[in-house]
C-alpha cells in the first residue's frame, strides 16, 4: 500500500489537513496517510527542512512526502517533485529540500506543470495531492513536470570552518519540544575538522568541553541520589539525527526550563567550536 | 472501507480522542478513522461549524462525520444524525451544522433515541461511536432515531444586507493558523449585491478596495526585491472556501504578526462592505 | 490487523512521532498505528499514566501500547514489556504503568534485553518499535526479555484515608483540556469509605456537598433561561473514568475560565473529603 506523508504549517486546528486527507482518500482507496507534522512554524522553511530530513529516512522506499509550507505558486515559487534516496518529495521550490539535496544527490527533479486549470490559493490540495496520487498509482515524474537540474538553496544550512581549520561556526537550526537546541554542526564535520583535538563549544554564556551520546551521560549514577545534582544539568550531545545538540537533562520548557530558555538561545544564534593545538 | 472523521474540542493531549478511536476499532475491523480537528476551542460551535463545512466536501460520499462539541445530552441538547450532500453527520442539535443546512437541504434528519441504557458523561464515546458504526455497517438512520424536520440554528452565520442594497455587514467567524481573519461574507453574496460596483471593505481601521484570489497578489513581482515591501503587506481575498478573508502576506501570529493581531480583529467583530454608486 | 498505539511527550511539532511511525511501517506492512497522545508534558509520568490508563481499555484485546516518556535506558531506568488485561505495554520501568498494575495484576512482566547493539538516544525508535513489531508478529515476551516480578511504583497515585475512616485526602493528578481538575479519588473508594454519609469536598476555597454524574446537572433546566446562572457554574462529578472531578459547566481555560484557573488548583494540590456522622 502506498504511503503519503504530510509535513505542513497548517496547525492542528484548521480544516486544511483534514481536507487534504479527504481529497487523497477520494482519489485512492488503498493508501496510508501519515502525519509527520502540521505544527511547523508558519513559513519557517528551516524547521520544515529539519523535520522532513529526519523523518523521511525511517519510512519505506517509495514513500511520497508532501511538504506544504509556503507553497503558493507565484513567479518566484514554482512547484517541484523530487526523487531522492528512493523517496518522493513534493513541495515548492523555495529551498525547503536543499538541506536534503546538499547531502544526497537527487535522482530526478521536475518542475510541476499541471497548473493549467488550477486556480485556487490552496495548492497543497489542488496540486500536491494530484501529484502524490499520480505517483502512488505508479505514474512517472515526467508526466507531471519537466526535468530541471538545480533547485533553490536555503541559506544558513551549513556551518563555516575558518581557514586555520581550528574553528567551526554553526547556527541554531531547530529548538525541539524539550527546548533542546539543535545546531547545524554534524558529527561528520566535527570529526573531520577536529581530528581528536581538545575543544570548547561556546553558545552565549554556556561552554562545553565534552560531547556525549546519551542524555543520561549528564548524570553520575555511581553517586547516591542526594549528591547527584540532576536538576538543570546541562550537556552537549550528538542527537539521534547526528547533529550537535545542547540540552538540559529532563528539561521542560514550561516548568524547570530548557537549554533554549536557560542559555538564551534562539533560531539562527551562533554556536562556535574552537579546537586547541593544531 | 468506510471512513469516519472526528472533529472535536478534545484537545491534543487528553485520552478522549484515543479512547474514541479504540472504541471504533473494537466495533469495526475495517474502517478508516481520520482526524479533522481536535483543537476546536472548547464549546465553540461556530469554529466547529466552519471547520466541518470546509473539510467534509473533500471526502468521498458516504463518509461519516462525528462532531464532538458540546455534546452532552440534556433536555435542551438532543443528539442528531443528518444525511446531507451524501455525507453523514453525527452531533448534538446545538446549531453546529446549521451553517451546512442553511446552504444545502438535508436529505434526512433523525433525533437519536438509543440512549435507554447509556448513562455516562462521554456521549461521543457512548452514543456517537455506536451510531457511526451502525451507519458504517450499512444501517439506516431510522433504526437509531426518529425523523425530525427542523434543527436548532446558530446565530451570526449570515451577514446582513441593508435595505438600499449598498452595504453588507458581516462578522468574523474564524481566525486561522496564520492569523488570517475569515468573515461570513461569501463571494456569491458579494457578487449578487455588488453587481460589479466599486466598494470599500472596512474592518476597524483597515480598509480594502480590491479582493484578490491569491495571497501572492499582494506582491508586485515585476519590481526588484528591494522595492517590494513584502513585510506586513495586507490584502483581502476570497479564500479557498469562498469566504472573504483579510490576510497579511506570509503572516505568523508568533513573530511578524497577522491580520488578527495587526488589525485588532477577533471573533464576532464586524466587517462591512460599502458599495458606491447604485 | 494488529494495532500499535503511541503515547509520548514528543509534542506535535518535532519529527519524532513521524519517524516512529515510518519505522513501524517499514517493519510491518499490515498494522494500524493510533496516536493516543503526543502532548504529555515532558517527563510527566503521572499524566502519561492517567492517559494510558483511560485510553487502553477501549481498544481491542491484543493491542500493543508504546509509551514513550522518560525512556532513555540508564542504570536506573530499564525497559519493560507488560501483558495486562489482555493488552501489551512497552515502556520504561519508571513507574509509568504502576497506576495500572496497582489495580489489575499483570499477567507477565519482562525486562527487555535486546539492547546489545542498540546505542542511540532515541529508544522508542530503536527498542520499543522492535519489541512492538515482534509482538505484532505474534512473538512472545520471553524472546525479547527476562521475566521480572516487581516494577517501580509512582508515588502519589493513591489517596490517604484517615484512621477514623471519616476523611479521604486525595490529590490532583490531571488537568484536562477544559481545565477540569481530576483527583485520584475513585468512586469505589468514596463509596467504600463514605457508606452513604453526608460529606464536604474541599479544594482550596471551593466546597462541594454533592457529586453529580453529568456536567449538565449543574443547570436547572426547569428554570427559564434568564434565571439559570449558567456561567461559571461549578460542580463536582464522577468523570467517565470513575474519578472525582471538579469542573465548571462549559468551561474554557482561554476565555471564561476553568476549574483549574478559578479554584487555583494545580497538579499535586490536595482535595479532601470529610464525612460527617460515623
Amino acid at each position: 500500500m502506498p504511503i503519503i506523508t504530510l509535513t505542513t504549517d497548517f496547525g492542528e486546528k484548521d480544516h486544511f489537513a483534514g481536507t487534504v486527507k479527504g481529497a487523497i482518500y477520494s482519489e485512492l482507496e488503498d493508501v496510508r496517510i501519515v502525519d509527520i507534522s502540521h505544527s511547523v512554524d508558519p513559513f519557517h522553511l528551516m524547521e520544515a527542512a529539519y523535520i522532513i530530513q529526519n523523518a523521511y529516512k525511517s519510512f519505506p522506499p517509495g514513500t511520497i512526502h508532501i511538504i506544504g509550507i509556503d507553497s503558493e505558486l507565484n513567479p518566484e515559487n514554482k512547484h517541484i517533485a523530487v526523487l531522492l534516496d528512493g523517496h518522493f518529495f513534493i513541495c515548492a521550490n523555495n529551498g525547503i529540500i536543499s538541506m536534503l539535496t546538499s547531502q544526497i544527490r537527487p535522482e530526478k527533479i521536475v518542475e510541476i506543470n499541471i497548473h493549467d486549470r488550477i486556480e485556487s490559493n490552496f495548492p497543497v490540495l489542488d496540486v500536491f495531492v494530484k501529484v502524490a496520487c499520480h505517483i502512488a498509482r505508479g505514474g512517472t515524474l515526467e508526466v507531471i513536470g519537466k526535468n530541471i537540474e538545480k533547485i533553490k538553496q536555503l541559506t544558513g544550512i551549513k556551518p563555516v570552518v575558518n581557514p586555520e581549520n581550528n574553528q567551526i561556526i554553526g547556527n541554531v537550526i531547530y529548538i525541539d519540544n524539550y527546548g533542546n537546541v539543535i545546531s547545524n554542526i554534524s558529527r561528520t564535520l566535527f570529526e573531520k575538522i577536529g581530528k581528536g583535538r581538545d575543544f570548547v563549544i561556546s553558545a552565549r554564556t554556556a561552554n562545553f568541553k565534552t560531547i556525549h551520546t546519551h542524555y543520561s551521560d549528564a548524570i553520575n549514577f555511581d553517586l547516591p541520589h542526594e549528591k547527584r545534582e540532576e536538576d538543570g544539568k546541562k550537556l552537549a550531545l550528538w542527537n539521534a539525527s547526528g547533529y550537535l545538540e545542547l540540552a538540559i537533562y529532563k528539561s521542560n520548557p514550561n516548568t524547570v526550563g530548557s537549554a533554549s530558555t536557560l542559555f538564551g538561545l534562539a533560531y539562527r544564534d551562533t554556536i562556535t567550536i574552537n579546537f586547541s593545538g593544531k
